[in-house]
């Protein structure tokens, strides 16, 4: 959690600017990790249409890391990530789901059970994002971050119509 | 591939019925650690309307958690919580930002920040609970676990508009 290039300030002059950039070097830290997971869970899905889906959002992932890139360009900051104690634990639990569940029928179940976990990180962190962007008048970095959101939205509703339409009858 | 309506696995098989009683316990774990760490939440809003909030919702988590204990009763099964790597991730991400920012003026709008976390990863868990128990023809659980998801998302959606109607532009 410490920012390092932050002299020592008292810690009354942390604005929102400073939770804004620890959100960014949070979530920054989270896509990259989620794009290194993803693989595994592709691997193990069964359905085609679920292991395209997880393609797909695959290569959206490096797509959103690119435009955090540009929004840390845009702030006039490297790009950097920063641990993030959430995205360990949501990735923790998906890997013990997937050694529990992985060979079963249920797999596939327990994988969107999981990617619906990363996609809500994702949702309520850009979606908190925007909303700081726009209160510091970030109006470039709100409309990226927003496009983000966007994407993050159309992911989680494809897969739980995916769960609903066919998986999880499939595993009951 | 739709399977037809359940047929008698042997017990050695993981089907449906397993990952959903996995999920009751790891969101059970979640929910009695929310209730335990809402406290320090609250102590720490200063918009009185948020102390409020978080207030009553802890009162909502108490009712809850006693949903849950009706739907594990529903499944024949003792209550029982299961550890969460997610929620301890994301709690203890709460923390940190509580130690970074507790004394700032920017401290409302990252309580906000968590606990829309915390709300995102219920509203996940609980949709797929939902989803599981339709799935399973178990529709007094759904219905029961519906009705908790229902206040999840009232919680996260006012969470929003206090951020947006003040707390951020405060911070910023």
């Amino acid at each position: 959690m410490a920012a390092k290039e932050t002299t020592a300030k008292p810690a009354t002059e942390k604005g929102l600017d400073s939770l804004f950039e620890h959100g960014l070097k949070d979530i920054y830290y989270a896509e990259k990790k989620i794009y290194r997971s993803l693989p595994k869970m592709i691997k193990a899905a069964k359905d085609p249409e679920l292991k395209l889906a997880l393609e797909k959002h695959r290569e959206e992932t490096s797509g959103q890391i690119e435009i955090l890139e540009s929004v840390f360009e845009m702030l006039g900051k490297r790009a950097k990530p920063e641990k993030c104690d959430a995205i360990d634990g949501i990735l923790d639990e998906s890997n013990s789901l997937l050694e529990d569940f992985g060979n079963t029928e249920t797999s596939d179940a327990a994988i969107v059970f999981s990617a619906q976990a990363v996609e809500h990180y994702e949702i309520t962190r850009y979606g908190s994002l925007v909303a700081f962007a726009k209160a510091l008048g970030l109006n470039d970095a709100a409309a990226a971050l927003k496009q983000v959101l966007d994407q993050e939205y159309a992911t989680d509703k494809l897969l739980s119509s995916m769960a609903e339409s066919g998986i999880n009858r499939a595993a009951a």
